[in-house]
């Protein structure tokens, strides 16, 4: 199964003054993909601190992806801190010369020439019909903070990245979560590679908790299912779906 | 300035299954007290990882907050992380006993005396209405996941962070961000230390990009405000707060 690494650079973020929707939306997608995003990691815009991550997320992990930090305002540090993780120099791509030429009819103006510069021997890969494509170097994924792009971006790459996705199924259960510990502890003892989750619900009338099942394996799902289910009094069930 | 950390503990975040508000949440609370937030990491519940990423932010902050993997589950494993990050043992709380005991009228079940085990020497402070405690560890607040119950305990400790708060101004600018990059770096040429955001808005009708400026001294952000409003045509201009 194919690992991941999100790192998502942005004071803006640390400091509250914007909402990071970016980390869910691609937890839920590279879930969906079948891609195992083990670490999100959240860092102020500083060149060393975005190399030193960017290169341990790219040791560590098959796919890393990077949300924010590209632009052309003194906060966008993103590209060189990429550049340096990987001892490259940070070069005016002729390339995104070219299409912003091609976008806006006239060359571009200073600012939207940092916005062409990338570390030397990236990859641009066209994003649909946006003019600025995704830059990848080595196998991270340079991603805009601004959702409506990255999300774009990313659905038009999304297919290199599929592996063999989980199936899910989700239990609502009336018992409260310290009521059904042993029996979910006795689950796992039986059903050892079965992917447990319990999420108790505050505020909600009609469950206490909710409990997610997960495997590659819809045979084992299944057979671990109707373990937990045979576990369960009949009547602590709200649905299973 | 104080710093801090937040380490988000659950799979159910990497996933994709559940969205993280707990994080959001801290970074607006924590920048209204003063309190400097460098760093946002989410990671998997296993209890060396948690161990490990636990230390490093003690070590690196003044304050870490943790959210998540406290319950009475298989795989709520941050309090042994957590105790496992300062060699300290995990030990059954007799003042956790107690309070269970009084909520409910009766002795914790098994379920209920996992949720009694915390680090040895751990500090119990009381949080508001609820039975379960804050507890911290050395430098490290330990909450829980779910964010009614997150939110009730920080309310009732959070004084005890309280900084030097910085103040924000927000202009709403109509030119586009390429258009005024170069203005922005003068700016931050003449005020070095102006925390300047710049932030474009995509479908946005009334404007373009909304900058951001903080610092926690009242004069020098006048002075700054003014510097920026002087530097952009008058029309560029959506509006000041």
């Amino acid at each position: 199964m194919p690992t991941a690494g999100l790192l998502v650079i942005g004071n803006e973020i640390l400091s509250g003054k914007v909402v990071d929707t970016n980390s869910p939306y691609l937890a839920r997608e590279l879930r969906s993909l079948g891609v195992d995003l083990q670490r999100i990691l959240t860092i102020e815009d500083d060149i060393d601190l975005i190399a030193r991550e960017t290169r341990a997320m790219s040791d560590a992990y098959d796919f890393v992806f990077t949300s924010g930090g590209i632009g052309p305002t003194h906060d966008d540090l993103t590209m060189d801190g990429i550049a340096k993780a990987f001892g490259r120099d940070i070069v005016l791509n002729e390339s995104m010369v070219a299409r912003i030429e091609r976008a806006q009819g006239k060359p571009p103006n200073e600012s939207q020439r940092k916005m062409a510069m990338v570390p030397d021997g990236a990859a641009l890969v066209d994003a649909g019909d946006l003019w600025f494509p995704v830059v990848i170097v080595e196998n991270v994924h340079i991603f805009p903070g601004i959702p409506e792009l990255l999300r774009k971006k990313f659905e038009s790459i999304r297919e290199r990245f599929r592996g063999i996705p989980f199936l899910l199924k989700r239990v609502y259960v009336k018992q409260r979560e310290s009521e059904i510990a042993e029996h979910l502890n006795d689950l796992l003892t039986e059903f050892p590679e079965l992917l447990l989750g319990s999420y108790p619900k505050v505020g909600e009338e009609a469950f206490h908790v909710l409990l997610t099942l997960e495997s590659r394996d819809p045979g084992y799902l299944q057979q671990a299912l109707e373990g937990l289910l045979a576990r369960l009094p009949g009547d602590a069930i709200h649905k299973v779906e």
